[in-house]
């Protein structure tokens, strides 16, 4: 399988991408002379991670019959201060709401999901230590 | 330096993804009964490559002075068949519109941007083989 992506220069460093799903636009941080009209490339891979492994826990927890109110994923990437500047470290904070958790069977979907299914998790191990967290906030 | 990004559910695959300039949807594949409302997070993958060695160059040209009219990048990428799926080749199309080209100092550009510059490229080398291609269109 294949996936393509294609993005189009707007002027200054902003740039529309279009990918399957839809399109978003990508822009450099602002600066005093040009404010910043879109998200941060190396923020993307972050997000790509938490959509990939997000995805994952939910399918897993349905199959499990250990639904929860609500999910939130925070990922934080620490990026080298040499160029080029990748991510060494990443920590992803899965956070989960409401009540009688099922947290044995949520700590084997994070597991399966980090350890077998996220494919994003596995590209992320080549260059980053991953480290992950569980919380439950009861509601 | 330390980036974060956050994602929160919204039911089914659904989930709103939140990050430094912006928000964006993130969503799996339509399937018979549930239509998709967001971009896929693998693909998020290669727009983040696409963004970071893009801006190189718009950065690079400008230094050069060897400005053109337009730039394109398509990012091609190919997963494993087997899980977790990662891509294991990407193809990166640089297309430059305009006339005159300088040619050689745009082929630097590329250059630096991808053995130097760009940190989401040396992330990608770690797990995928990278070809790039240069397309010069005349208008």
């Amino acid at each position: 399988m294949t996936n393509e992506i294609k993005i189009q220069w707007l002027g200054d460093m902003l740039f529309n991408a279009d990918s399957l799903g839809g399109s978003l636009k990508i822009d450099a941080p602002e600066n005093a002379e040009i404010e910043s009209k879109g998200l941060r490339p190396k923020a993307l891979m972050l997000t790509s991670l938490a959509g990939c492994t997000g995805m994952d826990i939910v399918s897993l927890l349905k199959k499990m019959r250990a639904e929860v109110e609500n999910i939130e994923i925070n990922v934080s990437g620490e990026l080298t201060d040499e160029h080029p500047r990748f991510y060494n470290k990443v920590h992803v904070q899965y956070c989960f709401y409401g009540k009688e958790f099922k947290k044995d069977k949520i700590e084997k979907a994070i597991k399966l999901s980090a350890d077998q299914y996220c494919g994003v998790m596995e590209m992320f191990r080549q260059f980053a230590e991953i480290t992950l967290e569980t919380k439950y906030i009861e509601k």
